[in-house]
């Protein structure tokens, strides 16, 4: 609990209560605790009493029942197959309320509202981006929105009173809001979110048949592409299955440019090193993932930024990375991103540090006189 | 340079020399300079006299000329394309040389040099797994092999002591030596190592028509699954092009999931929510990601292990993550792998710190207590 109502940024708190949450999961009831933390009126709905009493229990307000005063908010945060059903119930029975629901697909469920024939002006159908490994309650926690971008949808049937309502609430959230009609976010979800975890888990499958020598030779590369993959299958199973229409489209084109690489590969499994097809095949595709990876936004939304790579070895054993990150902070040096790089039986870590690149040769200097050995960029 | 001349795992130095080394970029220049700080004899052979000077200046040796001495042992670092043709003159000009190469990819070349003709019972081919971002003799350093896969080809027509003198080489140079045939090894690499790339490629590419404000909707699975797309098409093109079987091999099996996949998700674009057909196939598809990349080795080559996961709240302003780690490590916590989630216009970073499992509770306790907020997982 905070004593003064604003949101992580330090903004006041735009978001006027009773809020009706439905649905006690992770999302609905980090969105709960979130709001009681401002001391905003909460009141919970969920079908299974069970869940309904932990969220209670940890904070994230009262159980609604006739006797509650009637919401200025609902958030429907319940799984995408009955979120449009969802929706169209607290409609009808808060007419007075604006309406918004949280799930990963939008035209699905918008369509389903709309051809409810009720009145749709007070639904504002958003989604933040803020899933977790874990789900229910019990993984709830008020900062889970904090930077995260959350998609407020532009849709010609809603308020537009209303769809400042939900702003506020992903602001008060301390998220990012991003506006866009229902299309344009299924489809942008469908490319960096819906394809990227099915092609790492294509990837990660052909893992099985591996020897356990040949996986052996497995580097950070490998490590990176399949991550993803350890993702639960029941979780992206209902995320995917309501997205079914964007996520085939861009498999599709994924699969035109496939068949492209395989052909040319195959005229180089015939005739050998630097056959013309394969060269052609290859250098086109990676080139193109070059102009593709370079779209990806740096941090802040900024302009990708070239960080300077410092790369250091370090003895595994406890203490060592504390005090490398230690000395680059006593020399005032920020430490903008970085990984440890593990390969099999190694001893040895290297951790690559991404620094300002006015700061990289000071780094390298100050962690070489404290005894560090660099590896050479 | 050491005085002693130990390899980094303090074991004493077997290798004997004079040892030539045929290519002065980045794996011969840098296995010529770790040998020369092991006080061995080296000379060095480029067709670029720039090149060779480079490396000669750097430390690594001299360059071989009619009244060098004979080696002992002859290491092959060229280009893959013309590996054969080097390893065939190596023979040739030093009969009592033991001989290796370094490439990437082994069956194409072992083939040419098995079908030159020549006595090859003291070629061992072999594959030092110790890429870099940069090339050439000017991205040189001696530790490059440390803690990395060295692979030694086990091949029917190589003399048993040859074989030693490579695994030698191997490890006076830090490396881990893996034994496995040439075939075993080139269908080991496409799995780990080709076939991610082109497949981060791939996905990579998919972005270059995405809307900037969907790009806003990248999350860190996006970052990790296409980093690896920003690699030099060069660099990737010499090496699948000499492994196109292999990697043609792969990618059929992948193009055979991919279509499962897609005609299931068909079946739900057109039948909606939950459809039979897409809700088996994404399942299918995400399980096996998740028994695929459950056989990936962890650190020191053992069972993957599961490190519990600390995330923790930190400001985006320098020292915040100097001074995260150095709490840890005053308490006692070593960090065994991290990431740092950067999304789009996040003014707060979350540091995904894994731990063992024995004590992660003790480091959230001990960072709550020094002011950290920690995301429940």
């Amino acid at each position: 609990m905070t004593d003064v109502a604003t949101n992580p940024d330090g903004r006041p708190i735009q978001t006027k209560g009773p809020v009706l949450v439905v649905g006690s999961g992770l999302l609905g009831a980090s969105a709960a605790l979130a709001l009681r933390a401002a001391d905003i009126e909460v009141y919970l709905q969920d079908i299974s009493p069970t869940s309904l009493a932990l969220a209670r229990d940890l904070g994230a307000g009262e159980a609604y029942d006739s006797s509650s005063p009637e919401p200025a908010l609902v958030i429907v945060a319940v799984p995408p197959d009955v979120t449009a059903e969802c929706v169209v119930s607290a409609l009808k029975e808060h007419p007075d309320a604006v309406v918004t629901d949280v799930a990963s697909v939008k035209s699905i469920i918008i369509d389903e509202v709309e051809n409810s024939g009720i009145d749709t002006s007070k639904y504002v159908p958003s989604h933040p981006m803020a899933g977790r490994e874990r789900s229910g309650a019990a993984a709830a926690d008020r900062d889970l929105f904090i930077g995260r971008p959350w998609v407020v949808v532009r849709r010609a049937g809603s308020d537009a009173s209303a769809q400042v309502v939900v702003r506020n609430l992903a602001v008060d959230l301390g998220a990012t809001v991003l506006e866009m009609d229902a299309g344009e976010h299924d489809r942008g979800v469908a490319t960096v979110s819906h394809v990227p975890q099915l092609v790492a888990s294509l990837l990660a499958a052909r893992l099985r048949d591996a020897t356990e020598e040949s996986l052996d030779l497995a580097g950070q590369g490998l490590r990176d592409t399949t991550r993803i993959a350890a993702s639960d299958p029941r979780l992206w199973t209902s995320i995917v299955s309501g997205n079914c229409g964007p996520v085939v489209d861009v498999l599709h084109e994924f699969r035109s440019d496939l068949d492209n690489l395989i052909e040319g590969l195959e005229s180089g499994a015939r005739d050998g090193f630097g056959a013309h097809g394969s060269v052609g095949a290859i250098n086109a595709v990676v080139s193109a993932g070059n102009d593709g990876v370079s779209r990806i936004p740096g941090k802040h939304g900024g302009a990708p930024q070239r960080w300077a790579i410092v790369e250091v070895l370090v003895p595994d054993k406890p203490g060592e990375l504390a005090r490398l990150f230690s000395e680059l902070g006593a020399v005032g040096i920020n430490i903008e991103d970085l990984t440890i790089d593990h390969s099999a039986h190694q001893r040895v870590g290297a951790a690559r540090i991404a620094v300002e690149p006015t700061r990289a040769r000071d780094a390298e200097v100050e962690l070489e006189a404290r005894g560090w050995r660099i590896v050479t960029q």
